[in-house]
């Protein structure tokens, strides 16, 4: 990885594919990842651990089905979400973002468990950037 | 903790002080903080952790003493840098920044060593937002 800083609109330039998350900086156990976001992702679960999301720019809806019912947070440029452990949640995005995630290492972008995977949403635990 | 989305600008507006970061969000056992940087902060050095840098505002220096020398990486808005753990860095900002931060939860934000803290610099592992 490199050891000098990284401006992440230069690292979303480097791809096109929507829902492919890229690692632009590791912190300890732990990748920061970049993605594009177009269209709906899919229900998915990470039982063990938390996702944080944060805006680069558009917006990102985040539904969650959490004990109390299900409902749809929606983040705006520059605001951040973290979804908990175990509530299974659906990213999506109507008019295109770009989102910057942070979860352990090895996570996989679809979660434990998840809906059958649609071919616009790449299961994957992050590629690297200049890959 | 809150478990709606939380704008950073909101974050940002609702404190004035320099070098004295609030906790936005928990992701597992780590803190997502932000941070308004102005002037030098302190050499100091976190042993065992790595720490993120996300420089949403303005324009974030570190200084870093690395074995092959002292060097400055400049990040400017909507860059990322990771300091590794166990090199002594100082982050500055000659004209002001506004930054978030990851690292683990209780870390000092003088890490483990460090020069006299100036008193513009708070010793802390991080403000409540709301406080």
């Amino acid at each position: 990885m490199s050891n000098e800083p990284i401006a992440l609109n230069d690292a979303l330039a480097s791809f096109d594919a929507r829902w492919s998350p890229r690692i632009v900086t590791r912190v300890n156990d732990y990748d920061v990842r970049v993605a594009k976001a177009q269209g709906e992702h899919v229900w998915h679960v990470h039982e063990d651990t938390d996702e944080f999301f944060l805006v680069l720019d558009g917006e990102l809806h985040i539904s969650l089905r959490e004990p109390t019912g299900e409902r749809t947070v929606v983040l705006r440029r520059g605001s951040v979400f973290t979804v908990p452990r175990g509530i299974e949640h659906k990213p999506s995005a109507p008019s295109g973002a770009s989102i910057m995630l942070l979860e352990p290492t090895g996570t996989s972008s679809v979660g434990d468990r998840h809906d059958e995977v649609p071919g616009h949403v790449d299961a994957t635990t992050g590629h690297e950037l200049d890959s």
